[in-house]
C-alpha cells in the first residue's frame, strides 16, 4: 500500500497548488495582495497558510524518505510568497516522484523516529497509517478551508483532484 | 490496504466524536447552545457541521460496505442535535467494525458505482485512495475547523488520536 497510497497524498499536493492560482486569481480580481492570504489563519492560535503547506509537503516528504530508506531531504521552512509556495510543493513532488515503487519494498518493516517522542519508534505500517495520510489530508484541508472562508472560489472537486471513473 | 486504511478512517470517525465532546464543553463553559456550533459552517455558501458529521459517516460507510460486497446501509440525514449526531457516528463504526477482514479479499477487483456518474464505475482500489480517504479525512478536517474557529479547544492530537509509538 506505501507506493499507492503515497502517489496519492503526492497527488494531494497537486491539488493544493491549484488553490494557490485560485487563491491569486481571486485576489487579482479582488485587487488585494494575495500575500494576505498566505499569512491568513482560521483562529488567532492557528498557524497560517504558509505553514499549512510546507506542513503537508513535510509529511510527504518524510513519508516517500523514511519508507524507502533514505535520509529526508531538508527543505527549509523561509517561504514568504505565493511564488515560494509554489517552488516547495514542486521540490516535494520532484523528490518523492524520484522514489520507485520498487524502493518502498520493507517499508512494513522499516521503523520511523520523531524528534519529538526520543526513545520511541513507529513501525512503517503504523506511520503511513496513523500519520501520513492524517497529517498530509489535514493540513491541505485547512489550507482549503483558510482560502474557502476568505471567499476564494474552491470547491471539493478542486480538493479531490482526478477520479479515475471508467464507462462500464 | 483495505482492512487497515478502513480501520483507520473508523479511528479518524472516533476522533471525530470527541470533538462533539469538546464543543459541547465549550458551548456548556460560554453558556450557549451547542446547537449554534452544530449549525456553524466556515463560510456562507458551505454546508454546515451536521453535514460534514454525516459526509464523513457515510465516507467511511460506504467503503466497508462497496469493498466488502454487501450493500450499503441506508442512514437517513434527519440528524438535529448533538447526541444525534453522536448515534450516527456510532451506527456507522458498528456497521464497519461488523464486516471481518476476509470479506475484503477480492476488493480489488470490485466496482463502484455512483448514483451522480450514471454508466461510469470505479475500481476499488481508486475509490478507496481517490474517494474514501480523502473524502473521509476532508469533511473531518472541515468540522474540526469550524469548530476551532469558533474557539472549541481542540488540537492536532485531537485529529489524530492514538499513535502507535513502540520503545525503540
Amino acid at each position: 500500500m506505501y507506493y499507492p497510497v503515497i502517489s496519492q497524498c503526492t497527488q494531494a499536493l497537486k491539488s493544493l497548488r491549484t488553490f494557490l492560482d485560485k487563491a491569486e486569481q481571486h485576489a487579482a480580481a479582488r485587487k488585494f495582495d494575495v500575500g494576505i492570504l498566505m499569512g491568513s489563519r482560521l483562529a488567532p492560535d492557528m498557524l497560517d497558510f504558509i505553514y499549512q503547506v510546507q506542513s503537508a509537503c513535510d509529511y510527504v516528504k518524510g513519508a516517500a524518505a523514511w519508507l524507502s530508506g533514505q535520509a529526508v531531504p531538508r527543505h527549509e521552512d523561509n517561504e514568504k510568497t505565493i511564488d515560494e509556495l509554489r517552488a516547495r510543493i514542486d521540490k516535494t513532488i520532484a523528490f518523492v516522484q524520484s522514489v520507485p515503487e520498487s524502493q518502498y519494498a520493507g517499508a512494513a518493516e522499516r521503523q520511523v523516529r520523531f524528534s519529538w517522542a526520543p526513545g520511541k519508534i513507529i513501525a512503517g505500517d503504523d506511520y503511513l497509517l496513523q500519520m501520513t495520510i492524517p497529517n498530509t489530508y489535514f493540513h491541505i484541508s485547512m489550507a482549503y478551508a483558510i482560502l474557502r472562508s476568505n471567499g476564494v472560489d474552491l470547491g471539493k472537486m478542486d480538493f479531490l483532484g482526478p477520479i479515475n471513473l471508467v464507462a462500464g
